[in-house]
């Protein structure tokens, strides 16, 4: 089909609009939108396949936009394809409870797939959202049934290829050979430092080969619509390779500025507003204009998008009648529920039973659970021995090519890449009908840190395995022994931090993270084994703190967690012997604890008598449930644990000095109360 | 020179020491050691250049092991060549305070340039090291004295190459042309998860040239010691690239479990290692074996290192006649301390002066002093004009041939490149003649924690320069509003975060900064403008909390930082027309503050008042210098500024509420001590 007139309104129209946009916000990226608005149009109409009105249908096309400072390229699509996206919400662009927000955020904004804007973080989020229509496909197609078939699109620019992420993303997808995924990369030679010689002179096209992806180059992303058409043509082809398409474009087309770095993250001058408009046939006094024939064009796309869906619903029906179990699982996993009784198969042990790494424990979940939670897939950064990720019998998911798993397998080898392991995981919990997990050791959750945030940010069920989760992982030494790490997450909004004390906490830490739809979780385990609790239950566990000893005239309260549990428990006989008498709290994690109500808070650290918390990390942040902390705020040392806790006095005898000090300290203040009780309420 | 049998026995004497080690040690990495000795032993015996005796030499070749968990290979080699590695050391490798730690830490270990382990750290700060000899050269050689010509080699393995962060390091050493850097790339097939067949397919080497590498391969790195001194010397011949040499060797050669996984990380068994030793031609009953032929030989090259110190101490010796302030600058600069008087060109601001944003204030530091610290070369990861972070004379740091700066330019575009930007600082920090400053928005710091976690762990003088600091940058929104990032970093040891309210605290965190020699900082600075205020001054400041405002008979202190302080003091208004009398407490830098002996803190923060903090981010770590907290324990929104911190309360009546709650609450505890009393004092 030709391109016609109406096709460069449409195209001016996506435009003017971020033009105006930015302009009422004075503020936001109009050179994006306006130089990438041509291949926009013809991916979003001519492509792709998609519902605005029911924006959840699983076999929708997924789009990402990694260079979301250019959002309004996408809230304008989404508006003018028929999202419920108004006129009013883009003259609301970045403000206040709109639905427009500065960058583009999944959970905020119909339409949107994935949370972007930090730069890279899109790239990954389409890998992962490839492997989840990969695996999806795998294992609910069946003959005559190709239910899950949709294409990933993205966008990104020199940022995102600047990234280490997006590389590790890339390198991770071209091992893939994930031939669903088509990238589209802005080549407009424009930075926010400037021309993108005095930063970035590789061979962008040359690298992403050595990855093994399929590329070309339109030289006119400007204006040739037909070559762009082409290309994705032949993009589409290629189902052995993700592709890029290397797209030369002119930042700001059409301003006074195109072409230069003036126009990336500032709003047009009145001038160049008027004039831009005039050239494309836009009346300069008007604001927000969309033409009829635009929407008509773009409505009409939306409404063919319907009728796919409505065919893909009547397939899906047919498939319920020849794999009822499948429709079903398909059905069910969409509403982000688990399968019922999921639940029973989780471990619980008792205080006789082995003395056992809290790794070791998450392993045996795992293997308890993997074949009552299907969408559960699980992976590791290169450290699968380490960290205990995978079931005795999981496949691979690898291209089937390589002859070492196929697509259906649920266990992925994210390679040392961190960073972009979690964005990948983000992505695949985007898509809705996974859960994914990824071990690395908690140090190295740090790397990820940018794509951790973005998991709490857009409310994403992924589960960080996070081993090796102190200096109780020994000789490696301090290069490897966490001591900011729990504080940065602890401090992290909608992240839930759980450390395990044994193996119903551990329980009790899946529990939680399966069955929390919109909240990440990272379980720190250690390396070292750890005595079953004689008071642990996963009732208790869940409420993310509870007493694990109780003692109706205590003199302190020592409150701990994970593989320091058992020894504040052992310092309770040692200051039983110098008469004095101490409870233990297990507190395996804050966030679910502090959800809790009141008097179940202060029945677990109660008023009346001093706490005092035991960590052997950074104490930041133990001043909310202790009135003194014992932890670690210098770094560790290389040497087997058991020295290691001794040099810094992680003993019974060193918690006893220090728990007698605090009964000391606090003697006379009247009245104690629990840290718990505060002047006010903080806002959420 | 040809190789003979005593090249052969070097060899083998380095894998049977990491033989011997790993097993002792019943921990640690004997594959890597194995696999690598013959590159090892070829470039540290036949290229590089050092001084023993003289670690510090500062034109010594530098080394990175970049796969950092082979570092029984690197201090095998400092000990055999006479580095104050003992025998009895690599006998307590990985134990109690050894200077042996499992991975190689800068500041423990003589000859030790960098710490390393973390994967792909070493990478980037290869090529820091190589931007510093650059830059320094450029600075300092003049014709007849070419005083700093040394070369940076570097290992590193398939772990490293699939780090988003190698890729970033690769990307801007190719684009700077890096003559000067020459890496081995150890392909051995192999990583944790066993052949890199499961997850790394990609080519490498073309990837790496199209960063713009030259590139070689030799194919038998485990015998061909002619072809690998081939190809170093190749590499040297090319001036305008960085070179990369793969090198396809056998992990754990020797082993019976050699080529595999099983000998990555674990020691050797006892039957294995006694047939590895009788193939070497040692005797298996006999550990930590050292062939005197094998010192003779390496301390017959150290001592033509040490004479190539005492040619190079002649030829400075001579260049201080003709050059005495470039000599004088350069001895000046490796002690580490600032030129005299420097301290003076420092702004200082009056209360009556403009309201400034603190990002605009440093810029102004900068400006200040950029002539009177030579050493001090600033940079943006590609957001110059939002982190102003560049003087107005600046010359970039870029290859001449580019036309768009020299050598000895001291402004570096990092690229969007923040976790490279953090670990090339710190190598260009640890070449000892530089003071690395970066900019990027504070929540992008994060992307670098793996980084920044390695300046404060290496002592390495690093600024931060972390702008739009908090919900204050406004429209950006929530994927750009650091909520989490300095409870985090206040939690890592070894870190100044500092938070300036104003101009002159500015001046006194760049201050601390430049001062602190062992020790990084993080400036938190905001996007919009700040007053400035009535109390403060450099000295104040440099103490890292000051009484801001006093009030002898308040009901209340408020303590807080940055933004937030000017808003605490409107709120001393508010309260003073309600009767309540507050005294309100800047505290820029709780690290330094804490530092501060106890009288001073108590005068600070004192007993029988209680203290509400205010800052507009996690609360977390707050309640160790207040009784309660005001704070933003969610994610923050997209509008202007102004509007955010309105919706959030942060405003005049906001604060007031929670500072009357605060009274009210803590009105009949007694005694009402100062959070900063403690039971117990900390270890450090």
């Amino acid at each position: 089909m030709p391109y016609e007139k109406v096709d460069t309104l449409a195209i001016n129209t996506i435009r003017t609009l971020a033009v105006d946009a930015t302009a009422r916000a004075n503020s936001g990226h109009p050179g994006a939108p306006m130089g990438m608005a041509p291949v926009a149009h013809v991916l979003f109409n001519r492509f792709m396949t998609f519902n605005p009105k029911n924006p959840g249908w699983v076999n929708r096309d997924r789009f990402v936009l990694s260079n979301g400072h250019g959002c309004m390229l996408q809230y304008a699509l989404l508006h003018l394809f028929g999202y419920a996206v108004s006129l009013d919400d883009l003259k609301n662009f970045r403000q206040l409870d709109s639905i427009t927000p500065g960058h583009p955020e999944a959970h905020d904004t119909p339409g949107i797939e994935v949370t972007t804007g930090p730069l890279g973080q899109g790239f990954a989020n389409a890998v992962g959202l490839a492997i989840a229509q990969a695996h999806t496909g795998a294992v609910f197609n069946k003959p005559n049934f190709e239910l899950i078939n949709n294409y990933t699109y993205m966008f990104f620019g020199d940022g995102c290829a600047m990234e280490g992420i997006a590389s590790e993303a890339a390198s991770m997808a071209g091992h893939l050979q994930l031939g669903n995924l088509i990238a589209i990369y802005d080549d407009n030679h424009i930075s926010i430092d400037g021309d993108t010689k005095c930063a970035f002179t590789e061979d962008v096209m040359k690298r992403f080969e050595a990855y093994g992806w399929h590329t070309q180059h339109v030289e006119d992303g400007d204006n040739d619509l037909e070559g762009i058409e082409k290309a994705i043509v032949a993009a589409k082809e290629v189902k052995d390779k993700p592709s890029v398409i290397k797209l030369t474009t002119t930042i700001g087309f059409g301003s006074k500025l195109q072409g230069t770095g003036g126009v990336h993250g500032n709003p047009l001058k009145a001038d160049d507003m008027k004039q831009v408009k005039e050239k494309f046939g836009f009346d300069p006094e008007k604001t927000f204009v969309v033409p009829q024939e635009v929407y008509d064009m773009y409505h009409k796309h939306a409404a063919d998008g319907a009728a796919a869906e409505q065919e893909w619903n009547k397939l899906f029906e047919s498939y319920g009648k020849e794999h009822k179990d499948l429709h079903d699982d398909l059905v069910r996993r969409l509403t982000r529920d688990l399968p019922e009784g999921w639940q029973n198969k989780l471990p619980t042990y008792k205080p006789t039973d082995a003395a056992i790494a809290s790794r070791k424990l998450s392993e045996t979940v795992l293997e308890a659970i993997h074949d009552a939670i299907p969408e559960l897939l699980s992976g590791s950064a290169d450290l699968t021995g380490s960290n205990n990720t995978r079931w005795k019998k999981a496949v691979d998911f690898q291209p089937p090519s390589l002859g070492i798993g196929d697509w259906s397998g649920r266990y992925l080898r994210y390679g040392v890449r961190e960073h972009a392991m979690a964005a990948v995981m983000n992505g695949m919990s985007a898509y809705g009908t996974i859960i994914p997990a990824g071990g690395t050791f908690l140090n190295f959750v740090s790397y990820a840190a940018g794509a951790v945030r973005l998991s709490s940010l857009s409310h994403q069920r992924v589960i960080y395995v996070a081993t090796h989760d102190s200096i109780g992982l020994g000789e490696d030494g301090p290069t490897h022994q966490p001591i900011e790490t729990l504080a940065h997450f602890r401090a992290l909004p909608n992240m839930m931090v759980w450390r395990p004390a044994d193996g119903n906490e551990t329980s009790a830490a899946y529990y939680m993270a399966l069955t929390s739809k919109q909240t990440p979780s990272i379980l720190a385990l250690t390396r070292q084994n750890l005595p079953q609790l004689e008071g642990s239950t996963i009732e208790k566990a869940i409420k993310g703190g509870y007493v694990a000893l109780e003692n109706k005239d205590a003199n302190v309260t020592l409150v701990s967690t994970g593989s320091e549990v058992s020894l504040c428990l052992e310092t309770v006989k040692k200051l039983g012997e110098e008469g004095i008498k101490a409870r233990v709290v297990s507190l395996p994690c804050v966030e679910v604890f502090d959800a809790q109500d009141k008097d179940y808070k202060l029945s677990v650290i109660p008023d009346g008598i001093p706490t005092l918390s035991v960590e052997v990390m950074s104490t930041l942040g133990w001043e909310k449930y202790s009135h003194e902390q014992f932890g670690l705020n210098r770094f560790g040392a290389s040497a087997p644990y058991k020295e290691v806790y001794k040099k810094f006095e992680f003993t019974p005898e060193g918690i006893a000095k220090r728990a007698k000090a605090t009964i000391d300290f606090y003697k006379d203040v009247k009245p104690l109360r629990s840290p718990l009780n505060r002047a006010f309420t903080q806002l959420i």
